[in-house]
């Protein structure tokens, strides 16, 4: 069969590789932790499975609406409205299968071909994928880092800007730098976006995956919420990452168009999941809470052990799951220089730890010199953190 | 926001209008006979709600492989391989949120803009929507109708073929007609399939939808495997329209292209359902047997009650849940013509049942003078079958 012309400008996660090479060698026999995934290894909590197979066995096995079934949508909106302090109502939501497709349907309602969007790098790599994939320019910003973490480049970013910039993707609380905004820089962005009369995504899948602090979203600056889609999902708060479930939430006119996307790509999420994840948002807190609770202890013994560890410095963030610790110093130490492939190889077989480079989160921007990788605490216990980190700090000591 | 221009080009399944009309002609009291939806009001077998479930809390929650767990495309592969006598593994298989979105994926994997895609016309509405969405030109084929049913007018179709089309959409076994093909109608669509090199997608949605006889695949012809994309869906053989899951089945090189694409759009289908289609699959199989005799009890009272009015005249599909009887004389004696929309409204208003035209199915085509609905009986019992038809015979007789 002959292949159509666009499939060429379709990018991947090349994660994946990173998944099928630890697999090959946990096969061999060694023994592997697992830093690379970004999949949770924590069960859904009851209430909410208990809610989704009630909801099968009482006959919600039909089709349900295109934008989701509206009890779920008008409590999405109730708590969104609430932690954001932006005020949304049920027409406002689009119930997706997954967070992952308001990428897509975002960039296909928003972008002509040609147009110019922004996107982070290192990033999340299905944002430069759909832009491209859909005729668009995708154009990266990068960030700095300070002792406190990660911050967008901001005078980089709005050096960017050109009469064909489009729309900006902004990852605040981000896949994999583990980074957030300031209030400061955040009204920074916001005006940049209205200024430039940009549409934006705001892909806000660790929104609540939060230590300290409160998290806050741009869609509260004034004039934000008008050309802002949120990126919802369910899977991380959740621990729901396999059932598939999130939306996108924005002004209606474009909630309205991606419904119509929903229609002509799969109908409609499935249907009783959705009963699981309203008792999710209405119902007994307590799973949420022990996954956070969770995930902190894990956080904080990683980042302890990777900063005893010599060439090695990594910041504590205080939202998601990912690391991104620096370790420009450890690779020349070890004789790598720049061969990240090189380098996770040796890492991988030398102590068993599996985890992603900086590679696997966008092409390096000219004159990067600082060498980072990254690792995931969603996927892994304590005791196998523990034990895994301690051979890396062996490695780095030896 | 700014909107992309692309959306001008998005079509939708018009029939949600319907189903809209008839819950407010219900709201306001009165009764309704929901011949309208595609959705089925059977249950899911209980064997394969238990596996889901049992999958779910056994911690099938995370992701699972973008083109789904290897046991269901193992065994789908068996399964459609046996039912079609085509040789299909594991690798031929990318499991879907559904069947419906195959139709895209197809479309985006073989068709570039400006490229002529041909598709039935009455026929499913999504097809042409999604060729024009992705900027190819859509060419409807028409059907004929004798005695025994509906067939595709095959010399028309030849007449169509130009230098610039690429693909064609063959849904045997047919929404909204319940037509399908002859041996030989087959074999000279397979002919012409091959003569013009077109890609086809075979949208097989309801070849286990089958009451006498044994339905075959364009697939099984010698030369058709190559260039044949099979859409797949579970959606009706086991009542689980509203758990979203199907498959894409073909040559090897495209399936990882549609795997690919799943990694953009949706990561990949729902874990723990995947378990529950397993056990469908491989499990009993009197959930699909009951299925099926429920469905056939279902034609023959309705096609024997439509047979009984003035003004109708019905074929008796042995596939498919879709009857579409001519009503040209019906329409003419009541005095709408061709005026679709005033003749459903009366016979909503009038008799309670509401019921799809030919409307729904697409833009009727040159020169088109009978006039045809379309009612589907999936979603409605025996006893409002029997009322809603008996309303309906009494309003064509007076």
């Amino acid at each position: 069969m002959r292949i159509a012309d666009r499939i060429a400008r379709l990018g991947t996660e090349t994660a994946f590789a990173v998944a099928a090479r630890a697999a090959a060698h946990k096969a061999a026999g060694h023994e592997v932790f697992p830093f690379h995934l970004g999949d949770m290894n924590i069960p859904t909590p009851q209430n909410v499975m208990d809610a989704a197979c009630g909801a099968m066995r009482a006959g919600k096995t039909g089709y349900c609406p295109s934008p989701g079934i509206p009890e779920l949508r008008d409590a999405l909106a109730g708590d969104v409205s609430a932690a954001r302090g932006v005020d949304y109502s049920m027409e406002n939501v689009a119930i997706q299968p997954g967070g992952k497709p308001v990428i897509g349907k975002f960039i296909m309602a928003c972008m002509n071909p040609g147009e110019e969007v922004l996107y982070p790098n290192p990033g999340y790599p299905i944002y430069e994928s759909q832009i491209e994939y859909h005729g668009g320019v995708a154009v990266p910003y990068r960030y700095v880092r300070d002792d406190a973490g990660f911050h967008i480049d901001l005078d980089y970013l709005e050096s960017l800007v050109t009469p064909r910039t489009r729309a900006i993707i902004i990852n605040d609380l981000q896949n994999p730098l583990g980074a957030e905004c300031t209030p400061q820089e955040r009204e920074r962005l916001a005006h940049l976006a209205m200024r430039h009369n940009l549409s934006v995504l705001l892909d806000e899948a660790y929104f609540d995956i939060r230590y300290g602090g409160r998290s806050s979203s741009l869609a509260s600056i004034p004039g934000m919420r008008a050309r802002s889609i949120i990126l919802y999902t369910f899977s991380k708060k959740f621990a729901m990452t396999g059932w598939r479930l999130g939306a996108a939430i924005g002004p209606k006119a474009v909630i309205d168009i991606i419904a119509k996307l929903n229609v002509n790509d799969e109908s409609c999420s499935n249907h009783f999941i959705q009963h699981g994840a309203l008792e999710g948002l209405t119902g007994d807190q307590s799973g949420p809470r022990a996954i956070l609770e969770t995930l902190k202890e894990r956080r904080d013994i990683a980042v302890d052990l990777l900063n005893s560890m010599p060439g090695v410095s990594c910041p504590r963030p205080e939202a998601t799951f990912y690391l991104f610790p620096e370790v420009t110093e450890l690779m020349a130490n070890k004789g790598f220089g720049a061969d990240y492939a090189a380098f996770a190889e040796d890492v991988l077989v030398r102590t068993g730890v599996s985890l992603c480079t900086r590679l696997h989160f966008g092409r390096p921007l000219p004159g990067e010199k600082r060498r980072f990788v990254r690792l995931a605490y969603s996927g892994i216990g304590a005791d196998e953190i523990r034990k895994g980190l301690l051979a890396l700090k062996a490695y780095a000591e030896a």
